[in-house]
Order: C-alpha cells, then structure tokens, then sequence
C-alpha cells in the first residue's frame, strides 16, 4: 500500500520518524511490511504524495491546513488526534474515505493525568500552590481516596482509564455515559440524562467525554451547583463542556475546593485571563494525553491494528462516527 | 489499665474523643475493654492525670511541654507522631517507660502523598504552577511512570508504601536504606553507603527515611548534583535530610525538573524565604502524612495491638529505639 505520514509544523517532538515506522512494522510484520511509505513535513511534500497516498497517517492541523484537497487514491486516513470536534463539519472529507482517530494512544498517559489530578484534590494541592503564592503557611488536611466518590463523565478510553485507576485506589466510581452498561471499575454507570442524581454524593468529577453537540455546556452552572461543598472538579476532555466562568465562580465561593484543568473554551488562554489567577484552580497546558516518549509507536500500532482490519474486510476498530462526533 | 488520653492544643482536628476510644475498643474487644480511660486537654487535665496513668496517649508537642514530670505509675507512652527527632535526647522519658512511635499510621496517606508527587513530576505540574504564576502558555511534554526509574531512601512504612503504589505503575523502583535486604516492590536495594551508585540513574527520588545521626545531610549538594539532569525530588521525610539551598539552586539552574517538599529545615517557612519563589518547586506544609478522616481511629488500634503485646509479654511492634533514632 501507498502510505504517506505527513508531519505537522507545530512539534517536532511528536515527528514520525522512519525509524518509528520500521520498528512499528517489526512489531506488526502480517500486515506492516511491504508498503511504499512516505514521510513529508513541508506543503509540497504534502501536496506530492497525495496523488498516489492511499492511507495518510497525519495530525487535524494538517487537515485543516490541506482539505479539501486532490487525493485520488485516498482511502484511509488516521489522525493521531482522538477528539476531532476541530475538523467539524467533515464535508471537507473525501466520499468514500475511512475516516479514523488516535483512540486508545492516550489511554495510558490520560489515565495517570486524571489519577494524580483527583490525588492532587484529595491532598489540597491546588489551594496549597496557591497558598504558596502568597507566602501563606496553612496547614490543610487531605484524605486517602478510599471509600470516596469519584464521577467520571465518558467511559472511553480516557474516562475508563481513570476510572481503572480510582477503582485500584478503593475509590466508589460512577460511571456517566450515554448509553450507560455496567463497567468492571464503576459500582454504577447511569446516562447522561441522570447526571443530575449524581452529583450531590460526588466528591470528585472528572470529564473525560468528547465535545459532541450533545455534551457542549453539560456541566452548566447549575450543575456544577449541584456538587456537594468541598468537591474537586478535573477536566481533561474539552472546555466546552463546562460553564468555565462558573467554575471560576465557584472556586472563589470556596463552594468547590480545587480543580485541575487541562482544556479550556479558548486556547492559549489569554494573558490577563481570569483562569490564571482564580484560587485552587491548576491549569495545565492541554498536555494530559501527550506523551513525546510513548505516543507515536503507540499511534503507528493502533495504525496498522486498523490497517489490518481493512486488509480483512472487517470493520475499522477506530473508525471516526460524524454523527455521533466520536 | 489506667488509661490517659491528652489531646494536644494545636489542631483540634486530630483530638480524640470518648466515642472514637470507643470504638476502637469494640475494635478489639480483647484487648480495648475494661480499662479506665481519661481524655483530658488543659494542663491541669494532663498533671492530674499523671498522678495515677499507666498509659499515655499523646503527641510530642504534650511531651515537649510537660516532660520530665511526676508520673509515678507510667509504664507506656504512645505518641501519634511517627518521627521523634525534635524529642532528642531522651532524657525526658522515665526510666522503664516504654516509649511507642505511631510507626504505620502514615502509610496509607504518606504512601498516596508520594505516588502523587512522582505523578506531578512526571507530568511536569510542578513547572506548570511556575508557568500559571507568569500567565504563560507553555506546552511541557511528561511520560507515563512505566520503566521509569526512581529511588526511595527508607524503606519504613513511608517508603514501603512510596515503592509498592510505584511497583503498580510498573516503575523499576531501588530501595535505600541501612540494612539492606530484597523487598518485593523494589528491583534491587542498596546500603546507604552506596547511595551515590543509584543516584545517576535515578530520574525521581523520594526521601522517606526517619532523621536520625546517620540520615542528617544524606542528600548534601554533592550527592543532588549526581542526579540526572531532568530529574525530580520529593521529600516526605525531614527537611535536615537534604541541603534545601542546594536543591534550591538546582531547580534555578534547572538540572533538577522539579520538587515536591512536605518538610523543610524551618517550618513553617519564614515570609520572604527563597523557597517560597524558586522555580518548579511546590509547598506542603508538612500535612503529606496525616489524615483527620483516619488518623486517630488508626492510631488507636495501633496503641491496642502494643497493648496486647506488653500485656502478653511479648516485645513491642512500635517501640521506640533511642539509639537507632526510630
């Protein structure tokens, strides 16, 4: 097969290297050896392979740099992106191209996130640091996370991880999904429309569910009024599914005791910003699910895990839904 | 037994009341039942007490302030602090009384402290409340903690703890501590003397080991500088365990990543101290081991269980060695 990688201009720490692609091939030899495989990093590198590519391994920002574009032998592409909420409407994908996304690459990495973040609210971090800045000595008291309540909204592979994570640490997870089925980590998974009889025993929420139309504003300011004094708020799925100004509210009321946060409505955050200096708030980069040392092998086997479907006529592991937005 | 209970008057969180000796009897009903128990607060509870107490439960801070004093029937003390350093020398302490450490109270909590301190390192959170303090968007790419390699020094209940949650995370963990021997959660352990054998391929080290002769200074400038560059701190032990000015100054320099400290040399820190500023360093205030939801009923069955052994005449699990220092 005539497979192209095209590098984004943003990190070079997360660059395909060919390197990578042999040793990913070595782990997967049925179905990695034997293509004509490309790596391109400038436009014209770009614009060249698409005439021949028929598989494009690359990242949304080129997408949305490049699409619509001539590619006529295109009939797969994976994005090393899990949420692809970015690249909608998807008209600008060709008819009758697999569309598929990096789920499961941020598995691990997303899971140890979320799971030092609840450990970072069990402890008072977040109202440590900023105790911190200000030059105050106060002693706060944790707790260990045994027997507490954590919420996790999605039970993807973000949301399950964390929820793996929790469960090992003796917490009570509930689950939140839209089409709730039990979870071996959760002593119960309700549905979205349920979110509502959750949140007054939840001590700590994390968000780990993708932006769909569905999900756009779901932790509302009412909501989030709906979590018991003292509760943790994490968010590494998108900013847009919270009411950020009523976060930010909430923590100055000390009605919730911290949050980390790693998506946010605007990226970068502006300079001057409320969200830099709002107390018991850690704001993180939109860094959760990256891992420099790990992502790309991981992002080529789920690649070939799926290029191996395709070869077998089954269906794609990974295949992008447009209308469920996941 | 003639059982006497002083709360200290520093943090009535941590006071022990009527309903938690209790309940702790109930416990262990063997050993718990059919004592004469007094919980008192005031100094005057306390010197009444003396006349006639068998038992004292207490903290050091009860020590420091009353000891030497009358107390002609004591046969045991019990302290709810695990390290008794600031209590050398013992020449305060009776003769023929037993003094008994809260040794194994923390490890629940101390332990969860420590793995989130590894996970805030790996995921670079230490520089990014650096960042936060400065508005700056700044991406900092961490790693998973799988086959990474850190090092815990003290391999008590604190560093046991600190190794097994590590060993979950499928880090490569080597233990330090005097008397070496194999331990299930660490790939090797080493003697203290051969601490800077370790230290080049340590990418986190945890100080978890109690102060004593042996362990003041162990980590002197010279021995952080032999970490690698990029590497991460974390002490949960005693502040006298480390050159605070050094560490300082290899967070500024950046040869260090980052730190996480819950014990400094002078706490609580004075106002205007440098560590408050430096760089990719993050402040408890000396809370990493201590739980209100579950220190003191933990403390109690801890008490009992050496309650048992002097009554059966067996030696003491907690007991204190003066001459060891822990």
């Amino acid at each position: 097969m005539r497979i192209h990688l095209q590098n984004p201009d943003n990190e070079p720490l997360f660059d395909f290297s060919r390197a990578m692609w042999e040793a990913a091939a070595a782990r997967a030899p049925d179905i990695g050896v034997g293509h004509d495989v490309s790596i391109g990093a400038t436009p014209a590198d770009f614009v060249a392979a698409m005439r021949e590519a028929e598989a494009l391994v690359t990242d949304a920002s080129v997408i949305a740099a490049h699409f619509p574009c001539p590619a006529p032998q295109l009939k797969l592409i994976f994005l090393t992106n899990a949420g692809l909420d970015k690249l909608a409407p998807f008209g600008w994908l060709p008819p009758g191209v697999a569309l598929l996304n990096n789920r499961g690459a941020h598995a691990a990495k997303s899971g140890e996130f979320a799971i030092m973040s609840i450990l970072m609210l069990a402890n008072r971090v977040p109202a440590m640091v900023t105790n911190q800045r200000g030059e105050i000595w106060r002693k706060l008291w944790g707790s260990v996370l045994g027997g507490r309540h954590l919420t996790v909204v999605g039970l993807g592979t973000l949301g399950a991880a964390t929820a793996e994570h929790a469960a090992r640490f003796g917490m009570r997870v509930t689950g939140v999904r839209a089409h709730p089925a039990p979870h071996p980590a959760c002593v119960q998974v309700v549905g979205a429309d349920a979110i509502e009889d959750v949140l007054p025993q939840t001590e700590f929420l994390v968000l780990a569910c993708p932006l769909t139309a569905a999900t756009r504003g779901l932790m509302s300011r009412k909501r989030l009024e709906c979590l018991p004094s003292g509760a943790g708020v994490v968010n590494i799925g998108r900013g847009e599914l919270m009411d950020q100004t009523a976060l930010c509210d909430l923590l100055d009321q000390e009605h919730l005791s911290g949050a980390v946060l790693d998506v946010f409505t605007t990226e970068p955050i502006p300079p001057g910003h409320r969200l830099w200096s709002t107390r018991n708030l850690i704001i993180s980069p939109h860094t959760a699910a990256d891992d420099p040392a790990t992502y790309n092998p991981h992002s080529l086997d789920i690649f070939l895990e799926n290029l191996r479907a395709w070869r077998d006529g089954r269906s794609l592991p990974n295949r992008f839904d447009i209308a469920r937005g996941y």
